[in-house]
């Protein structure tokens, strides 16, 4: 393709300068990066960023699914909008709409207490392991190898949690290199301080959502409680507010294009070193088969639907679910072709294997040889995860079953899912079934999906669901009716009746899913036993692959962070505009003459009359930005975030607070596997906004001066 | 509305300053702005543009339905894409499919005639005959000023076309106040030369049609030829290439941001000085109420057509044009609200009028009336329009009466669209119904309009519309059952048979539409005389008001130019970016990048695989643009404009041909009413992109050579 050959040419041209702003990295090593940062315009000491238990970055903690990060001195916690719903909406009635009005507590006492289980995580040690981790690994392989790195990992979590006081957990950092133990304190009182309403939390909602220019005020303010004796302690009057070691400090100033700017938060997961052939596979085979798959899908449950309101409903839910994941795919291949990932990456790896020592090369030869393995079952894997993802009678008949197997064992010994914490669950998902199922609508996927795994080699093959569902696509419509016309399982009370029996162990009866369930389990283990012995070769293996890379880029005078694992990173660039397109540029910073061009005054641009207003008078108070001489709402940095970095707090080069990070650009959306600096951007709302709401809009000139950033 | 308050104060504050690129000024008017011109850059004398009949004006000709102009000594002439379709589709057959390939002649040869209704037409006078217009009109007023306008207008063409040479018309300018003649040569043999292919001369069609940033090689080269003699004469193989008096010269260098623009062409019709009652009229009711209108009669034909393959089809095309309708005009209303028009043409006219003495008052409250008098009945003109002319049976019968009636007057007097030459369109008219019809939806169309018309006030009644579908929902349903129940319309044979006897002036018969027809034409007449008074009214008024707005302008310092009508006009300004939407910036010159960004092989976006490997190549020769360091594509100017300036020439500040006009953005969409300088903006093709195309891709050094920028 012409296109990609002009798009490597410009990326090849690019690669040579452009990885200054790429990078999630570990506190721990930012002391070596300190010329660069010092380049890039940090005026603070790298140094002191290192320890994530030590201020400032022990301000930075994990809130509910995202991060937030404490603002004073009394526990006040910043995170997004999006971040605390939940909260919200457990604080929100008909009679008291908070999620429409918003919320401002006058005082402590009116603070709201969250959801029971809205949690505030702060991390209070971090230690490498490695040694720990491996030694009762050595000389083993496959399933062995990954068994033993469990089990050590579960140790030392036991000894870690032994007196009560913290959670910990172990990571794998740089795909079984390095393995750390971390210890968190789990602060239980959470309470609703200041949101700001849902059409200012969450303006333009999923239309706006990735694209920049964006005008969402998507911050919340929440304040951690702790028991009289200063230790975590579930909601009680008589708590006190939490003092953090450390909390962050707002800046009197905003960004401007060109600042330095850097963030701290957990960012989920990334693929940045996985290999060549890897890199070949997601592009070439995965996404366009994902793309495919997705859409096909959509097409069967639309034309099985169609003119049956009833059946429209219940699978509406269903159909958006997968709207999004062909969107998110498409967008994700559209990313990676663009930037031609496939052909640099490529490149990159073939000069790191040119430089490496050829007796280093065998294990990665035996890691490219695993890779190849695990790629060869991908489709069939894809379509067989459908079988049960993408159903409600027949997940419902596999639960049943997996869990009559694995209610025989102790409970910790069970897999993850079907322990006694997670019955709960599992009723809910047979409970729902009547609400999201038609039996027409699911044979009809059924039939597409297996009459794609139908056409697949012999090699690829189950023999439980061929005997199950017949080897044509006559014998499988012909299975598939009669499968749905005799099964029980479509009565709730039934399943109820079944889940009882399965929770004790006991068998569960003759009826005709439950029947193919037996085989079909038998033979989700044993290629749940193959993935596992996989992951524990690539355990093993993948190391050298890392220790080449490491040398690689140490000779190319670049560090090497781990990929995103949900521990703490930082990363740090600047506040860059984006040309997207050819002739189009945006600017870094928005304003709030966006919100009036953007409202319709229906959801979701339903701008709130008090923030129009405003906007119309134009006060700005001490909160506008001198050189744009408005109100901002949102800015962008070229930092690198992913899935997981909701609520970072962004500072500036003093390590003052300028943002709060909430969303990226849709043309990032690839950059879970690689970093395109043309095109990676994070989208952030300004503090001055944010200010401005709590100055001029729903005033809450108490909590501002609590920031350190009194109203004028 | 908070929003509008805000826009006019953005739009007071940048009124001051901003009126130095609005303007399509009659050339005559340029030696008064030369202050002005060369302020902006121009390098020229401006004194030099005044003459349309003498270089380099007269380079510039109409050419179809737009502008097109002379580009060598030999009658090579340059247009655009779009307004040469007719000339490459009548060339192009599936054996040769140039709309698909594309066609570049070899050598003179090989130029194929154009489609012998296809003219060129070359100004040769241009002179001022206000007197003679008005003489005769004095004293009268309504109908009777008009017709003696018409009268009058009507002599002076007859003398001026009296020797044969030269077709003539009379033009309004400034609504009444002066009146110019104006001679033209039509060159009947015209031959395609150069056309790129339908996917570079239409890329991205209706998709990016008014969608900056653009990437289309909209561009045509046609030549001129006429008789051995010199005079114009049809298509002969002995014909010779037509050597005007002027041709453009092609610049070597090209646009850049900031550069001085001016542009010359035939823009069709702006409504600019039209009164503040008229703005307000436009957008709180006209454009509302066709947005409104519009909409319904989608959902109507929608609904209508559900689930009826063929009924669909037949009414795609309206239902499409309906869509483009409300789109246009919707983007028209949201423009006139973003610039806040109402408002500041509300206080510039209040500040005209305190300005103005009271003498010349009376005649402009007269005129006030007037139009207060017009705006009263738009609505039930609106919905009467649809009646004939969004229906095919009782169209056609309204058709057939009227032409019956106008078939008894001799040709010259005839209503135009009546007389003998338009018989072949009437009957076009009456046989295409069978593509487009279907009497349920035709019904349903009718029971929508006309139950929006039972609902207007009784002052705004037409008694023969009330006799023929009654005063009541049920009423009209019942009419109109039994109206299409017994026509017998529907037969083509039928139609054409009374084509015969309308033609003839004879009795049309007993049909159940013919019926109706007869006193609905009659009421249509009576309501067309009625227009045609309100028409000479405002003739006969509203130049009192344009010489109060003359002196206005005068006041402030600035020169007035006539609203467009469709004759020679000249704007100049510069190349300028645009920023749309808070925090959005599209540069003002696109590039080929953008070409392969956009490419998705699948029509519009199908740019033929020879321009991909050109720009893959990257074989720039001497048309890459120096700063960017590839080839441009197309540009952007806030030079004035609107519709008919298609094909215009765009010049530099030396006077060289640096462009060609052939689109607008989407923002700039309400500019025939109100010129917002933030937002108006023409698009223009690079002549470097020409330049390149016709040196690397689908070669043409001879026509290079011809232009004088020869090939590298």
């Amino acid at each position: 393709m012409t296109r990609n050959t002009l798009a490597a040419a410009l990326a090849l041209g690019l690669a040579a300068t452009a990885h200054a702003d790429e990078g999630m990295w570990m506190p721990t090593q930012l002391p070596d990066l300190a010329a660069q940062m010092k380049a890039a315009g940090f005026e603070g000491d790298p140094a002191g960023l290192a320890d994530v238990t030590a201020p400032p970055l022990s301000a930075v903690v994990r809130a509910g699914g995202g991060t937030g990060s404490f603002v004073s001195a009394n526990g006040l916690l910043l995170t997004n909008h999006h971040v605390a719903m939940g909260v919200i909406q457990y604080n929100s009635s008909p009679e008291d709409n908070i999620i429409d009005n918003g919320f401002v507590a006058k005082g402590r006492a009116e603070e709201r207490p969250a959801n029971p289980d809205f949690r505030v995580v702060v991390t209070t040690a971090f230690d490498k392991v490695t040694d720990q981790v491996l030694a009762a690994a050595k000389g083993k392989t496959g399933r062995a190898y990954h068994d033993a790195i469990e089990q050590a990992s579960k140790q030392i979590v036991a000894q870690c949690e032994a007196d009560g006081s913290v959670r910990c957990s172990v990571a794998n950092m740089y795909y079984g290199t390095d393995f750390y133990r971390i210890a968190q304190v789990e602060l239980q009182d959470v309470r609703l301080v200041y949101a700001p309403p849902r059409a200012i939390g969450n303006y333009g909602d999923e239309i706006d959502n990735f694209m920049w220019p964006r005008h969402t005020g998507d911050f919340t303010l929440l304040r951690a409680y702790v028991g009289p004796d200063g230790k975590p302690a579930p909601y009680s009057e008589n708590n006190v507010p939490y003092q953090n070691p450390a909390f962050l400090h707002l800046s009197a100033q905003g960004p401007k294009e060109g600042d330095y700017a850097m963030l701290a938060g957990y960012p989920g997961v990334t693929y940045r070193h996985r290999t060549a052939a890897e890199f070949a596979s997601q592009i070439d085979q995965v996404l366009p088969r994902r793309v495919a798959l997705f859409q096909q899908m959509i097409d069967t449950i639309e034309a099985a639907t169609a003119g049956d309101a009833a059946a429209t409903q219940r699978y509406a839910s269903q159909l958006q679910g997968l709207k999004n994941n062909r969107k998110r795919a498409a967008g994700e291949l559209e990313g990676l072709l663009r930037s031609d990932a496939k052909t640099l990456r490529g490149a990159d790896e073939a000069a790191m294997l040119a430089a490496t020592p050829r007796t280093q090369r065998r294990s990665i030869d035996a890691l490219f040889a695993q890779i190849a393995g695990g790629a060869s079952v991908g489709e069939r894997d894809l379509l067989l995860q459908q079988v049960s993802g993408a159903t409600q009678l027949l997940r419902s008949a596999l639960l049943l079953e997996r869990l009559r197997i694995e209610a025989a064992k102790p409970d910790a010994q069970r897999e993850t899912g079907y322990q006694a914490r997670d019955l709960g669950m599992i009723e809910g998902t047979l409970k729902q079934v009547q609400r999201r199922f038609d039996p027409k609508v699911e044979k009809a996927l059924l039939a597409h999906v297996l009459g794609r795994y139908q056409q697949l080699p012999d090699a690829q093959r189950v023999a439980e669901f061929d005997a199950a569902f017949g080897r044509t696509p006559a014998e499988l419509s012909a299975r598939l009716d009669a499968l749905y016309a005799a099964t029980g399982l479509g009565d709730e009370a039934t399943r109820l009746g079944l889940l009882d029996k399965a929770k004790a162990g006991q068998a569960l009866g003759d009826d005709a899913l439950l029947a193919i369930a037996g085989p079909l389990v038998a033979a989700q283990l044993r290629l749940e036993h193959e993935a596992k012995t996989r992951e524990g070769e690539s355990l093993r293996l993948r190391p050298a692959y890392m220790q080449a890379l490491f040398a690689w880029r140490n000779s190319q005078g670049r560090a090497l962070y781990p990929d995103a694992n949900r521990t703490l990173r930082i990363s740090y660039g600047r506040v860059e505009s984006i040309t997207p397109r050819d002739a189009v540029t945006w600017s870094p910073v928005t304003t709030v003459a966006g919100i009036l061009e953007k409202n319709t005054n229906a959801y979701p641009f339903d701008a709130p009359k008090p923030l129009l207003e405003a906007i119309a008078k134009g006060d700005w108070g001490n909160t506008a930005d001198p050189a744009l001489g408005t109100q901002t709402v949102n800015f962008l940095t070229n930092l690198d975030t992913t899935g997981g970095n909701s609520g970072s707090p962004v500072l500036n080069a003093k390590g003052e607070l300028i943002g709060l990070n909430f969303d990226s650009n849709w043309e990032s959306v690839s950059a879970s596997w690689w970093f395109d600096p043309r095109y990676k951007r994070a989208v952030h709302v300004d503090m001055r906004y944010m200010r401005w709401l709590m100055d001029k809009v729903y005033p809450a000139h108490d909590l501002l001066a609590e920031m350190g950033v009194p109203a004028q």
